[in-house]
């Protein structure tokens, strides 16, 4: 437990609380663009209206933070902790997650209201402190953490809610902006090479910087040498495999994303469309369009990234090469790479200067996603985070255009199923040396 | 075709143009009380948005008046063709039903725009005519006819989309009334009888008033003897099926009900819930409140329907047998009976003048839904209206508590597959002599 | 209760001895082509294993013949009546339906055992008798005709796990026979007409006769003049309505059944196979071969049996029209007909001293399986028999080349849900006059 | 290449030959005990008939040694090679596995006529090779391997068909063994450990020796210090998992395991049955019969062993840890462990003198089933092999009491899918130091 004066108290309790609402209004800000009906659905069960996103997070606090810490707090509404819990079975009988997209009530205005009032007895329980617990302290910055995975889920959601709307309509109307027609001026790929040898992964803060509690257990590991290419694969060259029958050749699959592409009769990216003899794909920012052939590919299953890598005569990089690589290539997160503050919402043709690790697109490992050495689950509700997950799905690396620039760190661990592609996903080639 | 003066003309053209008018208000003044986010969803594939049956009308008239009829008529939008079309394959590629609930664009506000530039441009197109053609009669009431069916579909959704919602919203919020919690004070039930003989069944107008193209085809059928009952089945009688072990022996169940129970795990009407040993039920008006004995059952599938006059060693009337009971003992439809102008949107008691045979809910009748002898199917779109659906579906006679008053008549067919419950439906038992 | 002299009473008990062990010996006759695997799986749902067959219906006597009326009477084997039952869930809890096929134990042998003793037993029984009650001989009959119809069922079941096999073996080993290639030669449709009236429907035995519950209740019908056709459809018809794009066309279709050949890609009588261009049918006798395109068109859905009408612009009769046509134009069941006895296990071309009201293909009508006026439920298991499936099933009638000769009669209603094809039926037109 | 004497040759060709019989006829072996009828079924999609087994492991070596490497062989049925094609989707259409359990033909005895031409046919070949091709030599060891896959996948297999039958009968009757029925005599567990460092895995024979191509790619791997339990989990010991409501505490379980659970009401390893108060078991060997409290729990899926590991504060351990534990603490494959050879084909009670490395009951890993550094695809049909299974699969180790005991080793790598219990397999605990 720190000791602080009275000073550097109110310092860092200041800093909490102006960060705490920064990343609340953000949550807003993300849904301005919204009509009031695309708060309310869940076309598949892997999306949540923006409604629930919004309640669930401020739910969090209010369970976590104000009813256990906060005298005299007054619930919002005893109803909501029912509805808007997520995987928390622990805290009480959760709303079904496949319901969610049925819950007209209540409104998105008794919701937003609900943030309105959260946040007014947030901020006056942080300026009641008078000084800061260790554990109240990680508590909130899993709270805000958690708000902004949720921000950027939103950003996959409010895409699948308007893109799979069969008239399309735009989250942000700009002029479509020029894109590249074919990949002639492609940036071409360099190899960046790592040699072999016993190396650190996992945070190395001994909690003295947040990581989530997948990322704990610090240890290490044996690669043997390798390189991985300097950019992330593009659209146009995504399209080469596919003009070469990729998803009719059943030797560059796995046998279950064979059986996966032809249940879903999977023939090419999500919102991808061949119309009229020209490939369109679906943006936030402008709706319709001509797909960017040198911009990266995106919304592909891990079975296609691993179909087109074996085409390739190549891989998919660990999750531990990976973490090798960007610490080695791009020791610092860039601040000005293509993060969700850029409001492009979707990623950006690679540039001589950024090898794309961080933001864009999260890059598909060939590390399934298990807990690391060490790995221990916290006692009570907040132990349900992460390693409730840990079978069945793919670790993801890197940060997406949907990922705030302070939520990404070179430890960070995401993952998904290998069949989801309705978030921003991309690849980047590996090979042993 | 008719030949008017001018002066019948235009009274003929203004009685229209004044229905026209207040059908269409009627399904605006069912929607007042919901909130903007009810209209969108789809809970179930049975249900329709609100925002979808308000669409889907506009829609009707808009496809086969205005655009064939309509000089120079500018279509409101392209794409609404697509959107909101239903069953009518002949007219266009419609949209998946199963995805209506998804399809947060149009907003609710463009849907309203669409039914005040339709109606307007539907009365100026009414005002502007000469005289009316008997074609164009008939596919404006069957427009006026089409939206009084949503309408009461409307109100079955509204049911559904707030009385799924796991708070029990009100659609109307009153003090609940006061509910009779036994049946000691039912009234008595009486046998109605109808000889044995030749019946006239159908449509005897000779396409003098509007009827369906499914009451069309009049003709004989011969009935043996029989009577039915003078009154629905109530809740407390139907409890006493329950209590007496009715949903868990075989021999009162048609064998694919049975199997359907278990599946579903079907032990009570839809929207009754035993809580802390209290039946109560969801209604649209005053929520979550105590079961009223006396009112007649209802939200119940073929199979209890069945299932319970078996248990009671009776049976259901057919169709024929219905329509014959009602012409003889309810020769008129009372207009004073439980229909949706009366906006109680519930079952209601029986009384001592009213055998309930009009309102309050639709009668399952042990018939199949069937063309009648001599049914043939309109030419083009509009063929499509009834006949595509004669198989694997019960008759339902009598209209219900969500009926406009002027929609139903003796020969009127309702017809729903054996195990929706979702929809006012009840139970007349019925006995050969 | 009959009062017969003794040799009256041993000449009418002897008969019936002599009838079940001619039922009994036709149920192994059938299986005799099989192979000891053919006898064991289940390849859809509604297919029993052969093996099943012979338990179940041996099943019934034991249970409601042997234990309850023959003195001393010592079970077989008693799991086998779990593994044996059916629907008759007052017995006993059943083995679920799905599962029949995975039960390699018992084995074909065992069963076989099984039905040897029991027939021994039997006729012991039967000979023990010194007279014959009339309950006893009417749940003989009972068992005699359920085993009839099992054997019907046989031939079906056969015929799927054979004609289900990619390398078709047939049934039996014969040279295909010459089949007429188009319908060049097909005989002339004539129109055979009953004028409107009031008629007698339903077994009018008055228990005279053994006939099924479902045939009880005789009463009378009024039926509009109509005529039907002199035979079935032919193979070279129904290949026209495929040719004419009738499977692609929205509006020959019941919108149920348009669905399901969607969803079932169904696009042709089951067992058609178009190979190299030229159309193939699998048959029992002979294995694959050319389709005979005189012969009567069988293995077809009722959507598929109905729309072939809607594209004839005629219609198919209902149950009554049937039954009041066979009367007159066919007032015996001619025994020559094309029946199981024929060992033909296929629809035989029409000729003209035939109207193939009988024997053939089961005639889909378009009346929905509903009970007869005054219909009861016998008491006890027995009760279960038939109107258990009264709901979402057509009625068919006159028997096919799988019903026995001696089964089959003018009242006899068969019933078979709208989707399923896997059983002899076929098409006869009607229309009004 | 290799360059033999002639006599070296013929023994070298000699020993091949008698191996090849010797594996082959102990597949017959297995089988001896199976009534016709069990050879046919396929329960569940991942059970394969014990026919289909018996055809597929011939149709390997028909089709990749006979085919394309003896001068004129004439091809048993040209039919076979789509009827028993497995996952081989190069080699040509392959029947749904779904549909292996509904082939009735070819029969048993036509099965086992293939197996005695193919037989027949390759000792012919060997003993006209004048020399041993590497390549071939190859093929031929992995023929072998592949069968001996499928004697252990037949184990399992005729397990699950006879131990689905709700008569339970038996593979082998013998008088049931004394069993423990409490866990007070339980061998006592020693923590085996193993120091930090780096550890070679995989195969280190670079092609000496027969090995999967999943083994290949020689490799380091760093490993924190940990221990290993010395026997596995015993029945007993799982037993008080289930009487500590381990299945009703959400706190054990991955999320995936959990709604597995639910969804599958699973609630014990497979083959257990609470009947009467007493916990009972379907063994192989004399049927159903008590549980041994002694003998290592099994058939249990991941989530399970994962969950149960969580109860204990314990965990499981990585593939590399089991592999490096295993090298250190059972330098061989000890030949009297508890192999298909033993023909108890249950795990047997540990003992002093074996820590149950091999045989037994495959152990659960926490690595999931992914490529080694400098894993490479075959070229051809053959490199369908393992890798195309590199995704959603958990690895075990050590093989069971259904492997053969020639056919295991340090490095061999079995996977399947996290919620598969039906194979034998079992936990053993682990921790880091």
């Amino acid at each position: 437990m720190s000791v602080l004066t009275v000073d550097e108290k109110s310092t860092s309790i200041q800093i909490l609380a102006n960060r705490y609402q920064e990343v609340r209004d953000q949550s807003m800000k993300l849904c301005e663009p919204l009509q009031q009906e695309d708060y309310v659905v869940q076309p598949v069960v892997d999306v949540s209206p923006p409604k629930w996103h919004l309640a669930h997070t401020t739910w969090f606090f209010e369970t976590f933070v104000l009813i256990p810490h906060k005298k005299d707090y007054q619930v919002f509404n005893e109803q909501f902790g029912f509805l808007f819990n997520s995987y928390y079975e622990s805290v009480g009988k959760k709303a079904l997650r496949v319901e969610r997209g049925f819950m007209t009530r209540p409104t998105v205005m008794e919701v937003k209201d609900y943030r309105v009032y959260v946040d007014k007895q947030m901020i006056g329980f942080l300026e009641s402190l008078q000084e800061m617990d260790h554990e109240l302290d990680r508590l909130l910055e899993l709270g805000l953490q958690h708000e902004q995975q949720h921000q950027e889920l939103l950003v996959y959601d409010v895409k699948r809610i308007l893109g799979g709307n069969p008239i399309f309509p735009a989250y942000q109307d700009v002029s479509p902006r020029n894109v590249s027609e074919n990949n002639e001026n492609t940036l071409p790929v360099k190899w960046l090479s790592v040699g072999e040898g016993v190396y650190d992964i996992g945070d190395q803060s001994k909690g003295k910087k947040f990581t989530f509690d997948n990322e704990h257990g610090a240890h290490k590991v044996y690669l043997h040498a390798y390189e991985v290419q300097s950019r992330l694969v593009t659209n146009g060259e995504y399209l080469e495999f596919i003009k070469d029958d990729g998803y009719k050749q059943f030797k560059y699959w796995l046998s279950e994303g064979w059986d996966w592409a032809k249940r879903q009769e999977s023939k090419n990216p999500m919102y991808w469309f061949l119309i009229d003899g020209a490939w369109m794909n679906y943006q936030l920012v402008g709706g319709l369009q001509p797909i960017d052939m040198n911009a990266p590919v995106t919304h592909i299953s891990y079975y296609e990234a691993d179909a087109f890598a074996r085409w390739k005569g190549l891989r998919l990089p660990t999750e531990f090469e990976w973490e090798t690589a960007a610490k080695k290539y791009s020791a610092d997160v860039p601040q000005k790479a293509n993060f969700v503050e850029n409001e492009k919402y979707s990623p950006s043709k690679a540039s001589e200067d950024n090898y794309q690790f961080f933001g864009d697109a999260w890059e598909w490992t060939s590390s399934s996603y298990m807990p690391y050495p060490y790995f221990t689950i916290e006692e009570g509700a907040i132990g349900e985070y992460n390693g409730k997950f840990m079978v069945n799905q793919m670790v993801l690396r890197g940060g997406s255009c949907a990922t705030p620039n302070n939520h990404i760190r070179h430890t960070y661990r995401n993952f998904f199923p290998a069949h989801l592609k309705w978030f921003f996903n991309g690849i980047r080639l590996a090979r042993h040396i």
